[in-house]
């Protein structure tokens, strides 16, 4: 048993109204903090009350971003548990991260029981109107004062939760998407398939350029040849074209979501046919001609699936399934929200009871 | 004119022994700091007592890194006058990676003087023995609250000084490369041209990989093709072929160094032929097997110059120059050295007296 100490705060804040709470825009009363230094390793794990970081102007993660995360979420169910959904895979990226960008293994042990705690102490934070969830974000970041560039010495991992409203208040929406022929999000041999600040940072200028263009996100083609789709905004995607579900098969330069994976363990236990291969966007502007672009759709924590309305690729406006939410993407919506939310049986042994 | 309002400390510190400065270890009394906030715009420019930087743990520079910087120097003449390098170029570049990495540009006439008056401030911090300087790092950070993936409306701009110790204490000594042919430092379309911390978080598992191998840097090819020189470490790097000087022409993936147009002008001034242009691996080795790889160094504010003594590209060992270092590259760095230190004559008037 790995002993957690925790100082509760004396201070609670007022928590804020649940029908506006946005995403990662308010904070819990707690969070966790665990040490890194080279000589102790990882030490000191503690819940303490939420509370600014304070750290040296020198400190590594604001010169060399040396940082991961990660993202998951809790979700109280009609019956009042708690179900964590996959958090043991969120800890296994979160290491398969550090150990791209040279951070020390955290113990996936010691992550979890934190995690449960953590949530358990502030669990009358957790949101329960239809949609809502607890948004949970570990995340690591380098410490130590010193301008060389070398990877650093002293690391915290921390964890902070966000009550989140629902993705879709007005129901779900297909959205418009941009299709980029500059800017990239990752390369091969670059940090793409790491859950890394970075990635996020060097797609802001491509999102700026959707947004501007009157386009809700970008989808990302590969870095070498800007010919084969990789992700969408920040989710990875996929399409049904002629029966089949089709997402970009993992590369080294895409994200290996949690939620793909899902749809994809989804798609099969419903005799859904699955690829995960190499996609150009040729191949789907062609089955888009042909009449075979049935449905397209993203997928992350957050949004948990985003419907594809439109695609717009150089000239050409793809229009997909009238605009409106297809009938697999819906299916696969609704099954994972329900089993997310208690509301459908898990047979995947997805979820975890706190 | 520009009011900084000054706090000064009351608390000085007491200074780091000159002879074990190193890189980056230790900083100055004060730091300047300016706010952004979307509604106000870039604004509150201080020089304050050196610091902790206190944020929220939601901030997005911990999640996103949206962040840039810069890095410069000071030196302390013989007759204990004090001159700056091409800040200017500095506070421009700045401007160019904050346009990639969607952050408001700063008033570049207003950070060259609040530069100037944090220098003047620790004037005293200035180290005068030879090879020694003050490094200069400005930085933006992204500090709103926020976990939604998306540019922040709140941004800090802070200046922090370090005495730096001479980068070569025993004298000038050749460094020994291993050419990366997995890890990629930046693809077309990426941040690559940009000071940000996203390149140096990505470079840091090749530099890991590099050290495991016995060798000090990288030598990174392009993210394309894996084929074309682009960047040495993090410095610019140059070759000496048959009495030419080579240096990658920057093509969007590699950053427009400072000193490398520098030496690209210090050349032109000796009449000594350069080139910027693409310059592939195999062209290295060829020119190595026909006896006409002459020189070769990286160019940094850091180092200045690092002279490369030995290149390893796959199975084989480029050993240039016996690994001493070359006539080209020890005249450039005397002369450069000279003009930033005040005891050459600055012809390109590069140098700004405080």
């Amino acid at each position: 048993m790995i002993e957690i100490k925790t100082e509760l705060t004396t201070n609670k804040k007022q928590k804020p109204d649940l029908n506006n709470l946005g995403f990662g825009r308010f904070f819990t009363d707690h969070m966790f903090v665990l040490d890194y230094k080279e000589d102790k390793g990882w030490h000191d794990p503690r819940i303490i009350p939420y509370q600014p970081i304070s750290l040296d102007p020198a400190a590594k993660v604001f010169h060399y971003s040396q940082t991961v995360f990660e993202g998951l979420k809790a979700y109280l169910t009609v019956d009042k548990r708690v179900l964590l959904f996959r958090p043991e895979s969120n800890f296994k990226r979160l290491n398969v991260s550090n150990e791209r960008l040279c951070i020390p293994a955290i113990n996936e042990e010691l992550a979890l029981e934190a995690l449960k705690q953590l949530v358990a102490v502030d669990r009358d934070w957790i949101p329960s109107t239809p949609g809502t969830s607890l948004y949970i974000r570990p995340f690591i970041i380098a410490t130590d004062p010193c301008l060389g560039v070398s990877s650093a010495k002293q690391f915290q991992f921390i964890m902070i939760l966000s009550p989140v409203g629902s993705y879709y208040k007005d129901g779900i929406k297909p959205v418009r998407i941009l299709v980029e022929d500059y800017y990239v999000r990752a390369a091969p041999g670059g940090t793409g398939a790491a859950k890394t600040g970075g990635n996020y940072a060097s797609s802001l200028k491509g999102q700026e350029m959707a947004s501007k263009d009157g386009y809700e996100q970008t989808l990302w083609l590969d870095g070498k040849e800007k010919r084969y789709v990789e992700e969408v905004g920040s989710m990875n995607i996929f399409f049904k074209i002629n029966g089949t579900v089709i997402t970009p098969a993992l590369n080294g330069s895409i994200l290996p979501g949690i939620t793909r994976d899902s749809m994809i363990q989804l798609l099969k236990a419903k005799k859904i046919a699955v690829e995960e291969r190499r996609i150009s966007i040729n191949e789907i502007v062609e089955a888009y001609h042909n009449g075979a672009l049935e449905e397209a759709f993203g997928t992350g924590t957050a949004a948990v699936i985003s419907p594809i309305g439109e695609l717009k690729w150089l000239d050409e406006k793809i229009i997909i399934n009238n605009s409106e939410i297809g009938e697999v993407t819906q299916m696969l919506y609704d099954t994972l929200i329900g089993i997310q939310n208690g509301s459908l049986k898990d047979e995947f042994s997805w979820t975890i009871m706190l």
